[in-house]
């Protein structure tokens, strides 16, 4: 008999066989995620989402692109069709926690019951307007509070906090990625 | 007569009005973005967005939140009920850039037709997996090809390129961001 070990809704006999394969064969852990975007008007941006690389093939399983509309608000002389990109940025870095935290407690037996998290970006408009030199463009600081419910003891608590270092977002925020931008005539 | 003077959909006599008000009081170009995310099942979850923090006062333009699904695809364990955070990752970089781009272009007078990119980001999952600490669980590089159209000379299409410095998320991106993380009981 077979028995599906699920534990915060992960498969971890499947997660377990993904780390053996990829420990066999590392150029299995080669991944090449994209977007495609295309500008609107204004402050209105549309980006769809769909293929990827990896495990050594082209991903099939999504049949219909994802969709996502960015813009800014009025005050930034934009229309609320979207969250705008430092929001998506706040986004992205909250899922990648969330989903690290969650599987990474699956591998380690934690069991969790509820995961929620706030997270704020401080940013300074002077450094996007070019209009002091001395500040930067992006976010000065980020702050993440979690609040966490479930089976675990104090000691898994601290665990959980650490397995936020395993984050590819969290790391592609908290250290350098080198951006290689071309601009070309259509 | 008053003749409203829109480039590229971007009011630029209210954004240079917006630079004249930050340039008399520095204390409004800060900005606090927020999101709030709330795990569902594996590798699912949802982030909420509505408020932020600009121009001296809390914002309340949106009346709904903004509703955003996050999932892995089958191979990495989900249910593709929506984009992985390194994708969102992608969307907000791809995003600010147009964004930023399209808004800097205004300002000086460069008049885009359309603005489209692509942009792809290189990751190995051994980082995220912890199977090589000396693989990094971020991107190891992200490329973005732009392609433009619009009624401007090469010397202004070599500028659109530079115009990407003062993307707020390219920044964040490029160079690192304090990110302080706390996990809590609820």
């Amino acid at each position: 008999m077979h028995v599906t070990n699920i534990v915060n809704g992960v498969d971890v006999d499947r997660l377990a066989g993904t780390i053996e394969h990829i420990s066999a064969d590392p150029t299995l852990a080669d991944f090449q995620f994209r977007a495609h975007n295309r500008w609107i008007d204004g402050g209105h941006n549309r980006t769809t989402i769909k293929g990827f690389y990896g495990a050594g093939q082209e991903d099939a399983s999504r049949t219909e692109p994802f969709v996502l509309d960015a813009d800014e608000p009025p005050l930034l002389l934009g229309q609320n069709k979207g969250p705008n990109a430092g929001e998506y940025l706040l986004q992205a870095l909250a899922a990648c926690l969330t989903g690290t935290i969650v599987y990474h407690a699956a591998a380690r037996g934690i069991v969790l019951d509820g995961l929620e998290c706030t997270i704020e970006g401080e940013a300074d408009l002077q450094g996007f307007l070019g209009l002091d030199e001395t500040v930067r463009p992006g976010f000065q600081q980020i702050r993440v509070a979690f609040e966490a419910t479930g089976d675990f003891d104090d000691d898994q608590l601290a665990e959980l906090a650490q397995l936020a270092s395993y984050s590819p977002v969290r790391d592609t925020v908290s250290n350098p990625v080198p951006v290689a931008i071309e601009v070309v005539r259509a």
